[in-house]
């Protein structure tokens, strides 16, 4: 998908919302553990309740990837059931040397035919750069995540007086551009998004931390909004788990509801 | 397996190295296609061959996923395949928030059953302690890398005067102990490892880079051995794609045994 067609879908939906994936077998409703596939049943009924409300679905891979090769299977049943007017993210964390990057690039890209993969920064430009050679597609880099753990590395000091995560943002920009990159920012630290917005203006910011990590949607918009809008903003289990029985996924579309809500008041008062 | 019983396999067959399973359907030789499963077939030949001088397997986890579920199949019938007495390492480079990377950590070290996993640090403590809740098994966490995109941000100065590589060094090996944590040294950067044995002197090291991409092991061995050996030395395409007809396992072997007798030689002259 290209930058302009995502501007585009925003703008029809009056939405930036993302929903998240995390879909686990022992969160879902037990009467899906009957069917061959619960958890594909489980992803198809929320994108069926939700696809509306939306404009990108977030897979967590490792959710995927911890039930062995039948995960793979119902990732990619749920990717292939994903209207494709709809943002993909592989959400993976992936990077290695470029010729490993290469592959994990293909695999997602191109094989599952993702729009995009997160990516980590820590080993730099040829781990990163792999993923940016496929028309139409997108590396969303790691910058400032929303965990605890964040704070480990990311915020230290660097010389010139810029911390970590400003300094892999400054550098990594350099390597593609903003049609075909994007950032991780975590919510949990909207005022910092000031800072991140003076150095990547035009790109588009991916934050997590919406909901059950904590994050507040106006401080989001406040300090990330762009003229494009330039933010896709995520909640998982805030919207995935609100009801553990056969209405789960209408629950669910009331959750994602109230988040598109507030997003189009945003929009709106942003004259986008 | 612990790090007693890794110790004693090094010894045993006077041996620290690590063979890389970046076993890639495009490389192996043409006789191998006509099979049902040529990559594990690949694999099973060069781990007959190898077996005897070698300590630890590592494949990349990328060249298996690239293919689908069909890799994932390869990739754990190599892994059953392999001697219970050799340690195996999934080379997957994971890490995300604390309830993912557990995720993560059950695919590797519960199913399918690795005695490690590579993580990258760049999330911070609680993207890597949920691999160190296993018994016997270990995080492998990215310090320095060998490639070039790792000068990018592992060698950034932050203050007090320590570069970033040396201060996930410092913070992580406070997260787990050497019996759980190993750390990833590229070995193009030998003389770097001096430092990193100041600050991690009983701590596993396990070193990319030799053969392919540079690195030379007796220096390594010179800056890197501690009293217990303490390094893995890994060689992938150095190795495994050294033959591309039918006696492609044999030439492996040949490269593998050159390695082999090197470092028996580093080790008799240690005392180990």
């Amino acid at each position: 998908m290209t930058k302009k067609e995502l501007i585009n879908q925003i703008k029809k939906k009056k939405s930036f919302l993302c929903i998240g994936l995390d879909t686990d077998i022992k969160k879902i409703p037990p009467h899906l553990l009957e069917l061959e596939d619960p958890v594909f049943e489980f992803n198809k009924q929320i994108i069926d309740a939700t696809k509306d409300l939306c404009v990108a679905y977030k897979p967590n891979i490792a959710f995927y990837e911890s039930m062995g090769v039948n995960g793979w299977i119902s990732l990619q049943k749920t990717l292939d059931y994903i209207p494709n007017d709809i943002f993909t993210i592989a959400d993976a964390k992936r990077g290695d040397i470029g010729n490993t990057s290469t592959m994990y690039a293909k695999a997602f890209l191109e094989n599952m035919n993702f729009d995009s993969v997160t990516v980590t920064p820590y080993m730099g430009a040829d781990s990163v750069t792999p993923f940016l050679e496929f028309k139409n597609k997108w590396a969303i880099v790691l910058a400032l995540t929303s965990n605890k753990g964040g704070l480990d590395f990311q915020k230290i000091e660097c010389k010139k007086g810029r911390q970590l995560f400003e300094q892999v943002l400054e550098t990594s920009k350099q390597w593609g551009t903003d049609e075909n990159m994007m950032y991780v920012v975590g919510a949990t630290r909207a005022v910092e998004l000031l800072e991140i917005r003076s150095i990547v203006p035009d790109h588009f910011l991916l934050v997590p931390g919406i909901g059950s990590q904590g994050g507040i949607l106006k401080d989001v918009a406040k300090y990330g909004l762009n003229t494009d809008c330039g933010l896709l903003v995520n909640s998982s289990r805030g919207i995935i788990y609100s009801g553990n029985d056969i209405n789960f996924a209408s629950k669910a579309k009331v959750e994602a509801k109230k988040l598109q809500q507030e997003m189009a008041v945003i929009l709106s008062e942003a004259g986008l």
